[in-house]
């Protein structure tokens, strides 16, 4: 959303290190591509290691992306210390997970104090660069504070 | 769902050949234990591979299982030679995916001709073997049949 | 959508046929105030009848009018003859539902034969007409054909 | 949940109290039929004033009352002088709303200090009193405390 704002000037900085530190990121094959205060874009190459039986990427995979993409966009609304947890997400999956790149952003739709909601949409990318939309995130996201092992 | 029934009696044999081809199961390290008509388990070890930036069992992968365990669930419902596609699903994430073991329970709520719900547990197993209820899904499956390449 | 279209020329006429014929809609005193092939609008002022403990409008009701809207996005899309049935839906209440009027726009984001999904938005809007954004939806919708009693 | 617990001895008056003050329950013609620790049971009569285009109730209907069924079994576990609100909730509608009469069950899955998640049951009893479930809700709720005019 265009009015989210990053109270914490190092939130890109915050994002990026707390990424590296998602071990699902790397084994999945996902990079972290834009990081904007309330946006955030996560990009990873088709994956045969991570399909279904049809051979589209798993729906479960599209979503660890999603799910990803719209908790640091939260994140980046929240103060220095602070960290991030999903309490619940959905997702639409509107066509196969097939492609030879994929993309995945995450916005906040409502920032908030405690709570922060976000929208993510999946998109798959043919082999002439052409986008289209694979799939729908709403994600609740919760800032936790002065909680041991639970920053970034 | 108790009342669940399978109409086809390879149904377990069905349900085995398509995991086997889901390659995301077997890169997340995840295992079919169970299937009957209408609920289906999957099992996982603790893997640092797939965690978020807590080193908990990433939100996402925890989905990955769960959506596996009630897209079959619905499919042993199914007919012989349809497919399996997930329309949606929503999960709640109740507790940390802390654990040495996981498991991912898929058990079908309405089952329909074209429309299938299904609602999925995961749990998480500490070191004595205690279970934590630590996610919860409702998944909506559609039946696929006649669509070239969507079997199983 | 802006790519949505309309199959049946008669679209209008149909969706404003089937909001008149749903009872629910006149309780709550909610009027169809904008139809286009994939978006739907339905406005209502704030009714003291239709309220939660605090005074404000209750989730449900806002709930009702945002799957009326999505419902008719979707209806917009479908060919003469056909039925609309909601599937499932998703709702984030985002700020409380209080105002002295409300929009609740449907719009279709992914058309389909058979499965259509739409995402829904509530406003809410203050004494000097400023708006407020108050719930997300987004809502699977299933085209019914060839059955008794069902449609429209 | 069985294992749910009220920590405030007058939780069933404080249900019933702010239950009285929901004016779209009285509306709709639902009754608070049962209250205990983690549960609340809510019932209605078939209303032709709150149907859809086929004459079903309005699946907004059936979510309003389950969302109350819900958030009433989360207020039950929190302490005197909280206010519940919703913070979003998901409905798939599995039958019709048809039926002379309708239960709404809400029950705890996750207790917790600032986050609960519930989830419901509608029931339709036909004339002979045999009941069908006809939607499912999994609901987030929040406890709100110290904030001026959200008590209950």
């Amino acid at each position: 959303m265009a009015t989210a704002t990053a109270p914490d000037p190092d939130y890109e900085e915050r994002v990026r290190a707390s990424f590296e530190r998602q071990a699902a990121m790397k084994s999945i094959g996902a990079e972290l591509t834009l990081v904007r205060p309330g946006t955030v874009e996560i990009e990873m190459p088709y994956a045969a290691a991570f399909t279904q039986q049809h051979g589209f990427l798993h729906a479960g995979i599209i979503s660890t992306a999603m799910d990803s993409a719209c908790g640091y966009a939260a994140f980046t609304t929240m103060p220095a210390g602070a960290g991030v947890l999903t309490i619940e997400f959905k997702v639409n999956l509107l066509a196969p997970g097939r492609g030879e790149r994929f993309l995945f952003r995450g916005s906040v739709t409502k920032p908030g104090r405690t709570i922060i909601v976000a929208d993510g949409q999946a998109y798959a990318f043919g082999p002439h660069g052409e986008a289209k939309l694979i799939a729908t995130m709403t994600g609740t996201m919760m800032t936790i504070q002065g909680r041991d092992g639970i920053e970034g």
